[in-house]
Order: structure tokens, then sequence, then C-alpha cells
């Protein structure tokens, strides 16, 4: 392989697919990125057997070729490297940078001791622009478990039926429902990993839209130059529709940042408990929030519009908090059944969002 | 104790006087913040017995008073709360804090409990500008040792004589020195610990000069509202002096920038060896520096304006690049007797910092 490459543009590129890099692999070959020339383009290759990214760069190609380098040496002298083209020789298994009056030899490894991609069938495929994706991932993604013995809650359900798809995670404690209307008519359920997600999210820019693949086993996201394709996760995931209740006694709209900030000072006494907890007393278009704990006790009050019962209910600040955040119109709407019941909260006058959290149940006299 | 105070001012005192508390401590008290009005002012103290910083608040006291709250948690909450009117009163133990519509009730120590400033006696001052006081903290106190075995050597040299003030820091590997000119006659040789340098660094702003004040065991630095004062450290110091020959035979002036990049590209490859290996062929107004390791190697070429012998000489790159970081002029120039003993470094045209850095021997045909 003999390649000419701009400095700049590789080092965006070796930046991109380190994201597909396990600090956790206990393979070497999977520290590696594999370089190799395909279709008159330098294709980089990462992966830790569960997400895979490919990104292909313009350059001048002189002589074909691939080898595997080592990702975190590679990116660190790329990046080190001043912004002038690059000339890539590999010989045998000996990588020759040369760069300005820099010159780089290091030790690779083989091409085909790299995996290969498994091979795709039955795949069906349709846009989401990029914007949307991102904040659907950006409003779930946080909601899934960390819980490696809950293996299937560690992902992201994408349903898809009658033009929309929903992005769906939920960890026992809370649930986060992101709904996009997308043109193609298609029907899937499958469930994406947490951290695919998160790093996709990473990489995907604001432009544009970008093509999703689905097939048994595997989801990819086509950007263009980059390609993201992750494994499914395999398992039943819980029926969520059943846990969303429409039967609200009591719905309040109020200011999301004045929320937000009342219950964030609760939590710093509720913090020294076990239970995080924070306790709103819903009274006559009043919120007031309580939380106390050995070293002291708080008391705040923040404004409402309530429609319904009066009630007394608590939280993990933690649980309730995270809702509020991944919700970014001014007001808020949250509805309650009772203090046993979960509370389901949207943006006020946006159905496309909710998020559901259980409540902690206290004794009647505690609230 | 019954005070008005804006959370603004309040907030940025309470994170001035943070940088006095140590994470490691185990009296509890030393996680507090002592609150007292004096002179009409709100008094915030915190120490960790070696370093304690005192910082003066302009405020509207209604009672006066004292008491200890643990810093953590007053800050968190005094930081969370919105930009307004803070009114604060404490009785008995308890710390009422309410800001618009937030009330926080926090248990405290009684102020009698917190340690007193000890008495300080036979003291002497000078002043020096803030920035110049900035930049040789910046340009020594990384040359400090973090190996408590050698306690002397954790801390900075300050000695004053003639006009000068010189600090200085060396480890056993390098050694950095700044002289400052100053106006007082005062002759002083003190160390004092880098931690606390680190910590007076963050919180001393470019404006007008401060007042240091030495005293036996002690030194002071009093920045108008905020005083820092420290605890000396107790032991000789090395005579330094002795150490920076001037017989050299090599004098190079090279683009600081490229030998920094040069330098940091080849410690790519060092970093894998345990030695931090960089060699440097210093031949015929050219440095070439090399470095390898079992993964591959590297080749670095820059000019340079020689003067005398050409030399091979090898250095641990950290050590070598962290003098050339603390040095900010374009050139930089190097000299060298042989390979076996210290180079000396400093700006070009500027006597008022040097760094010097022990070479690593090396084998003659492993250069």
């Amino acid at each position: 392989m003999r390649i000419q490459v701009n400095q700049n543009t590789l080092a965006n590129h070796i930046n991109i697919v380190q994201k597909g890099i396990s600090s956790r692999t206990t393979m070497q070959i999977l520290d590696g990125i594999l370089l190799n020339t395909i279709n008159g383009k330098l294709k980089l290759t990462a992966t830790d057997l569960e997400i895979r990214i490919e990104s292909n760069i313009e350059c001048n190609i002189m002589e074909e070729g691939a080898i595997v380098v080592n990702s975190r040496i590679f990116g660190d002298i790329i990046k080190k490297l001043p912004n002038s083209t690059i000339n890539i020789t590999v010989k045998d298994n000996n990588i020759n940078i040369v760069c300005e009056n820099s010159e780089f030899n290091i030790l690779g490894s083989p091409a085909y001791e790299y995996p290969e991609l498994p091979a795709i069938i039955n795949q069906s495929s349709f846009n989401i622009p990029k914007d949307l994706l991102k904040s659907a991932i950006k409003q779930t993604v946080f909601a899934t478990t960390q819980d490696e013995t809950r293996p299937i809650l560690t992902g992201v359900l994408l349903e898809i039926s009658e033009g929309i798809a929903s992005f769906v995670a939920l960890d026992g404690y809370r649930l986060a429902l992101r709904s996009i209307p997308i043109n193609d008519n298609i029907n899937t359920k499958i469930v994406i990993p947490g951290r695919v997600l998160n790093e996709l999210n990473k990489i995907l820019d604001d432009e544009d839209e970008l093509t999703i693949t689905t097939a048994p086993g595997h989801i990819i996201f086509n950007m263009g130059d980059t390609i993201v394709s992750s494994r499914l996760l395999e398992g039943q995931f819980l029926n969520y529709r059943d846990i969303i209740r429409k039967d609200h006694k009591t719905s309040i709209v109020v200011n999301r940042k004045e929320l937000q900030d009342s219950l964030e000072r609760a939590s710093l006494l509720a913090k020294e408990e076990k239970a995080n907890l924070v306790k709103l007393n819903i009274v006559d278009n009043k919120v007031i929030i309580k939380s106390n704990s050995e070293i002291g006790n708080v008391h705040e009050e923040i404004n409402s519009v309530q429609n319904g019962d009066n009630i007394n209910i608590a939280f993990n600040s933690k649980y309730i908090i995270d809702g509020i955040k991944a919700i970014d119109s001014e007001e808020i709407e949250l509805h309650f059944v009772d203090r046993l019941n979960p509370c389901i909260m949207n943006p006020v006058g946006d159905e496309n969002y909710i998020y559901l959290v259980l409540p902690v149940r206290l004794a009647q006299d505690d609230y």
C-alpha cells in the first residue's frame, strides 16, 4: 500500500472509528484499526464485535493494500503531525509514515487476521433525519439499565409501525418514549445496544438524513462516508404500552427550569440519604418540594397551573430530574393517578415524548 | 448571626476558600467553612492545618455571630440558588438560608471548635506583582517531587537577597529556577509547600501587587479581601547553585514549538518503554531526535543555530518536554557540556528563567 492523505482529514476519521474500539477487549487485533484501499478511497475499520464502524477517506492511492495498525499509537501519531500531506507506505507488516521532517516506522498486523463483517441478508431500509435521531437517542438512552444481569434493558427498543418509529428505554424505575414520524412503510421491533447509540450520537452531525437498514440480528446506520453497524440484543422487551396509563386524576403545568432548579436544590440534601428521596406536595396551584436528612432540611415552592385533586407523592430525585432534563420545552406537564402509581411527564402540547417515573412509597404520615 | 449577602458574591468567595480544604482530612471540623462577622464583613475561613484561606465579603450585617458549616453542602446549596439576595440566620447550631422561594435549615458546628490561626511574630513583608508571581509558580512548581519520602523537595525554595527573589524547585532529575526583581531590602530563604502554591495560583488574578509576609515557620499572601497563609517546610534545601554549571561546550538555538512538537511525537513511541527514552543527535546545525520501542521507531529533524561541538545525548522525554513547556518565548537556547552532564535551557536572551535536566546515560553505541 502506498497512499497520500491530508493529516487533518485522516485524524478526524481515526477519531470517528476509534469509537468502535472497546477498552476492555482481550483480542489484540481488536485494538487495531484496519486500513485498506477500496474503490479509490482509504477505508478505516474498527470493531469490538458488537459495534463496527467504517469510514471512507478521499486520498491519493499509488498502490493498493491493507494492514491493521494499533489504534492508539496510530491515532496519537497522526494527531501530533503537522496539518500537511502524509505519505503512508506499507511493506510486509511495516507501516512507514512520513510527514514533513517526521518519519515513523510502526509494526502492524496482517489484514487477513481482522474479523470480517458478518453477511447481512433479508434487509429492509428507511430514512430518518439525523437531528431527530440525535434527539431520540438523547431523550431515551439514559433510561436504559446499567445492570448487565438484565441485558435486554441495556438496549433501546425501536418499534416501527404505521409510519411511526418509537424509541423506548426502561430500567424498572422509569420509562422514556420518543416517537418520530417516518415516510417508509416498514414494520419492525428490534433492540439496539445503548452503548452503540451513545457512540453513534457522538458521530452524527445534524445535517441531512441517514439510512437505517435492519436485518435479522443487525442494524446498519449509513451516513455516506461513515457506516456504523451493530448486533442487536436478543430477548423479549417488556410490553411498555400497558405501563402507560391515561386515567390521570391530577395534571399540572409548571415552568421546566423552575421545577428542575428546585428539585436539584432539594436533592442536595436528598443525596445524603440512600433513597435520594424528595417529596412533592401538589396543592392549590403550588408545588411544594421537601427533603430532609440528618444534616438538615429544605423547603421549595413553585407555582403551577393545576387540574384535579391535590396529591402528596415522593420520588427518587435522580429519576425525576433525569426526565425533566430530557425535555427542552419552556413548560412541562406532569400527570398523576395517585401516590402509588407512576407520574407521567411530557413537554406541554407535545405528545411525541413522554417520560414515566415510579414514585417511592412512604407511610401516610411521612409525606 | 443574621446577614444579607448577594448569592453570586458568596458563591465566588466559597469557591476561593474551598481550595484550602483537603479531601483527605480525618478531622470533621476541617470539612467545614468557618463563617463569622468581623469589621462589618462576613469572613469565610477554610484550612487543612497546612494552608489557611480567609476571604472577606461585603454584606449587610443585622446581627453578629459565627458558625462552622460543611463546606461541600453549603457550597452546593449557595451555587444552586438564584442570583438574588440570600438571608442567612444562625441560631444555636442551626443555619437558616432563605433565598426567594427556597429555604434550607442546615446543622452546623460551634465556631469555638474551629482551629485558630497560630500567632505570627517577627514578620517581614515585601510586595510582588501578581502576574510575575503567577508565572514564577507556573515555571517552577511542576519540578517539585511527588515523593513524600523527600518532603523538602515537595516544596519550592524562595530565596531573597540583593533585591532578587529566586524560586527554585528540583526533584533529583531536573531543576527549575525563576528570578524576579523586587524593590524591598530583605533577605530570606524559605521553602513553601508546592500544593499551597498550586492553590494560590488558582486564586491569584493578574492585577496589582500582593504583599507577602514571612515569619519563622509561616508565609502569608495578602491579596486584600483574600489572605492565604501556609506553614513552611522544614529542612535543608540542596545548594542548587553548585548544580548549575556554566562551562558549556555546545549551545544551540531552536524554535521552541518545533522542538516541543518533535519531542512530543518522538515520545509517543518512547512512552512504550519504561525510560521514556528520546535520543538527540546535535550535529551541524540540526537536531535529530530518535526513539524506538518494540512497536516501531521515529526519526525527527529540526534546524538549529549551533555553537560548538556536535554531541549525542539522551533524555527522559517527560522531563525535557516539561521544561520546554514552561518557556513561552519563540526561540529557546539549550546548552550542553557532554552526554553525561545536565542540559540547561532558557528563553533566548532571558536569564531570568533556567531549566536544567539530567541526561540518561547510554552505552556509546546506543545513541
